[in-house]
């Protein structure tokens, strides 16, 4: 029987709370630090390991999180998600996004139809689709193959799509299983889909219109944008474009689209990048068997989640100790550090997966929550972020808890050895560094040179980012973020805090606004 | 007489502490609210206007805001910093990179040189140098033109050239000022050299090796593996780079390099968009008027950063509102949200430029402070970011401080028109949509579709990003910045919280290391 209760009911939270205070400094020095490192890892899927050796906890807070863990029910709450229960209270609708990758429990039966088989029929039908596109078979009307596909779509339908792809596109290449360069187009500035269509070639190119509804403003004014620029080069738009939609949407069944490979209710656009969503760019991209690798990672990682066993469940434990350093330790921010080029926009997908989802200032049930939830996250590439912002990491008043992700391999395998070291060891030297930088500190006479340490990271290593590795990755963050909404006892799968801007914003345009509203018009020339 | 003292010791700090809270959602409703759009506006250079009407302060608190600013010194400490007193107390140097584009004061000698003169003629020289480049008179060993220029730097000598270089590529083209695309190889992951190598041609590409001190780790690194790929495409690698650095560095009189640019230790790297560091680039990709543009609308916002009428004065009161926002109101965070595709870099670019200047624990004496400094920065475009972390900012149960810039013209002017508005109308529609959602809210019985409102932002109103509107607009956060770390009494200019993570590293890669690092080092394979 599962209960929502608020986290500061539960009585393992007050346990929690009252645990000692681990001194980060020192239990990270010496061989006891080398003795944590190794004993504070839990194996992930792909080759991964999560090490959390250089977070503030001991066995003692480790075994409040347990106690944490088995009260909020958390194995129990993902079960009931992925067995098809209506988690989704607000809107009254099933959490499928795992499903689309894998089978985790019972076949879940919605609008008639098995939505495992659905979620695969679609995977299969974009796989033909992008195999014909791949093999000449489906062309522009001239009957040349097309060599680049633009997604057109915002948010969910664009950042983790995007990501993805900026993560696997020198790996395509290296590897062979590249087949077309990937454009977005997401910004309703219309400078932002003027700027693609002008760095393409709009006759040999497919697009791709990504929108649940079919109603999103944005996405609907830049397909507008990219219908009149194909019809000016005296191109059929119709030839050259897909939709990637619910089966109620108007875009479903229009002859404007080449095809429409769908999605439903149940997947959120930001959990959306294992459907049609990600699966229509990445596969038209890399090819299908990519994508299917990527599922793949990802419905392995989702089988480590479903672990009753926190201390054997990534996710889980990743999960609890965000939610101790937000509300036990009261730390507003948390950093996405990825130690690689290829992961340059995954933490952009991961602000929006974590802060649209846990975001939030009412319980499951509308009631208003008397403490902090979702954090800020923030995040750039290593080395460059070190460069930028680390300064205050290292030594500003706040203390920002740390998610480094690193890979002993780069993708390219191109590498040069300067001071006795390749950039890859350096690369993977600094983030060793970072590490232990963050949580030792070191003193210093000079208060300015000086570095009070206490800061906690954790850190994922693995061996690549591949397409199975991007999965497992995806997955892990996932599924971290519904297990915090879970504490929270929050809803992470609506997001009713993006609808009043729009209502103000239609107004806007209609010339129906007084007030304040009416003089921001008028300065800014609406 | 200028004098140093930390923030909590000034009485109009303790004034300002004590007024009456705004309550924001009230006195933005209405024909008040109206009032305010149209009173709480600065005039800012280039045809910008700041407007703080959406800001949690009254006539009140905005008479303890100028008080502040005159107990603090705010106009003296500027005056002092640009007439050449040695304001980066730590590292003992004068601060002048509003020298670079401008003489505000005094003449400054410094090392035996009027400094003035010393920038306008290394702006002078890169002119003449971009003027060959693209006129043909300095080619490639084959008497070709160049057609693409690679920087290679990181941190400050990337983030800011590199977020400019974006803002202004679609306006260059459409004003025909386009001479040549830019890339940028920052990362030490050797997966960004060669993937910028791989998507170029290196027979007609000239590379700009930029460090200060001719010894950043990551930046020789990329410049070996750039020569590694010149010589196996047999070119000679000295005939296709030039430097940026100090003159006394070592690449200075190298002859591995067609030409050196120098700056020197008065500018930081984050504060170097303006000089060398940004003009080689820039003057190369979009020709020297533009970049000469582009200084001038810094250097028309710098004079009215000068102003001592802080109601007159953009920045020192947006710095003043800030200061209030971290430190009374307890706002940890602040968001940079330009409503502009080409401003998609712009906020990586003030994440290091304020977190790297003011994420500092102790004054400018070494001493540890007891207030909050320097916030965590934050941002995307919008409306991309509408669809993404707005959720936490309008719902979360924290507070975040907004700054929102909007532009009335896009760059390209391509445009379509959906439900009766253009693209640029609904851009600009949602953004003034954004403000008024934020600080009015709306109440609503389903406690989940309910804005409590009281969200604080500002808004900076342009007509178009161009040379000189950029100019203007990293002056005004330049600037901004330096004022907060007057008022926080840090010293602005260093980042000693930097050289750990280095020391570690190295040791690292030179095995040298036991305890936790050893063992991370074995994990990570180096």
């Amino acid at each position: 029987m599962i209960t929502w209760n608020n986290l500061d009911t539960l009585d393992s939270y007050k346990e929690l709370s009252k645990a000692s205070r681990v001194n980060l400094a020192e239990v990270m020095s010496g061989e006891n630090g080398a003795e944590r490192v190794k004993n504070y890892s839990i194996p992930m899927a792909e080759g991964f390991s999560y090490n959390y050796a250089a977070k503030a906890v001991d066995d003692d807070v480790l075994d409040a999180l347990v106690k944490l863990a088995k009260e909020a029910q958390l194995a129990e709450k993902f079960k009931a998600l992925y067995n098809g229960e209506v988690v989704n209270t607000g809107e009254k609708r099933l959490v499928l996004h795992h499903m689309t990758r894998g089978q985790l429990g019972d076949a879940v039966n919605a609008d008639g139809v098995d939505k495992r088989a659905f979620y695969v029929e679609q995977q299969n039908r974009i796989a033909d689709f992008a195999n014909k596109v791949h093999a000449g078979e489906i062309t522009n009307a001239a009957g040349e193959k097309f060599t680049t596909v633009v997604q057109i779509g915002i948010g969910g339908s664009d950042l983790g799509p995007r990501a993805m792809y900026l993560a696997l596109e020198n790996w395509a290449k290296k590897n062979n299983t590249f087949k077309m360069e990937a454009k977005f187009i997401s910004n309703v500035d219309p400078d932002d889909a003027a700027a693609v269509l002008n760095s393409i070639d709009v006759a040999h190119s497919i697009f791709v219109l990504v929108s649940k509804s079919g109603t999103t403003l944005e996405t609907l004014t830049n397909e507008s944008f990219v219908k009149d620029a194909l019809k000016k080069a005296g191109l059929d738009a119709s030839k050259h474009m897909i939709a990637v939609t619910s089966e109620t949407s108007p875009l479903a069944k229009s002859d404007d689209y080449l095809a429409a490979f769908f999605m439903d209710d149940y997947i959120g656009g930001r959990f959306s990048s294992t459907s049609a969503v990600g699966g229509a760019v990445l596969s038209l991209a890399f090819g299908p068997e990519v994508f299917a690798q990527f599922l793949e990672g990802a419905a392995a990682e989702d089988k480590l989640s479903a672990n009753e066993d926190v201390l054997k469940n990534p996710e889980m434990l990743d999960a609890l100790i965000g939610v101790y350093e937000r509300n036990v330790l009261g730390y507003p921010c948390t950093a996405v550090l990825p130690y690689s080029q290829a992961l340059n926009r995954f933490p952009a997908h991961l602000q929006q997966l974590d802060m649209e989802s846990n975001g939030k200032s009412v319980n499951r049930f509308g009631e208003p929550v008397s403490y902090p939830t979702g954090p800020v996250i923030f995040g750039e590439p290593g080395t460059n972020g070190q460069h930028s912002f680390y300064q205050l990491l290292h030594q500003g008043t706040d203390i920002v808890p740390l998610q480094f992700v690193g890979f002993k391999n780069n993708q390219i395998g191109t590498d040069v050895v300067i001071q006795d070291s390749t950039s890859q060891q350096k690369l993977c030297a600094n983030v060793a560094a970072q590490i232990v930088a963050f949580a030792c500190g070191k003193s210093d006479e000079n208060r300015n040179k000086n570095f009070e340490g206490g800061r906690p990271s954790s850190i994922i290593i693995g061996d690549q980012v591949n397409p199975g590795s991007l999965g497992a990755l995806l997955a892990h963050f996932e599924n971290k973020i519904m297990f915090q909404g879970f504490l929270w006892n929050v809803n992470s799968f609506d997001q009713e805090g993006v609808q009043l801007g729009k209502v103000l914003a239609k107004r806007v345009l209609a010339h129906e606004t007084d007030g304040a509203l009416k003089v921001f018009s008028d300065l800014l020339n609406i």
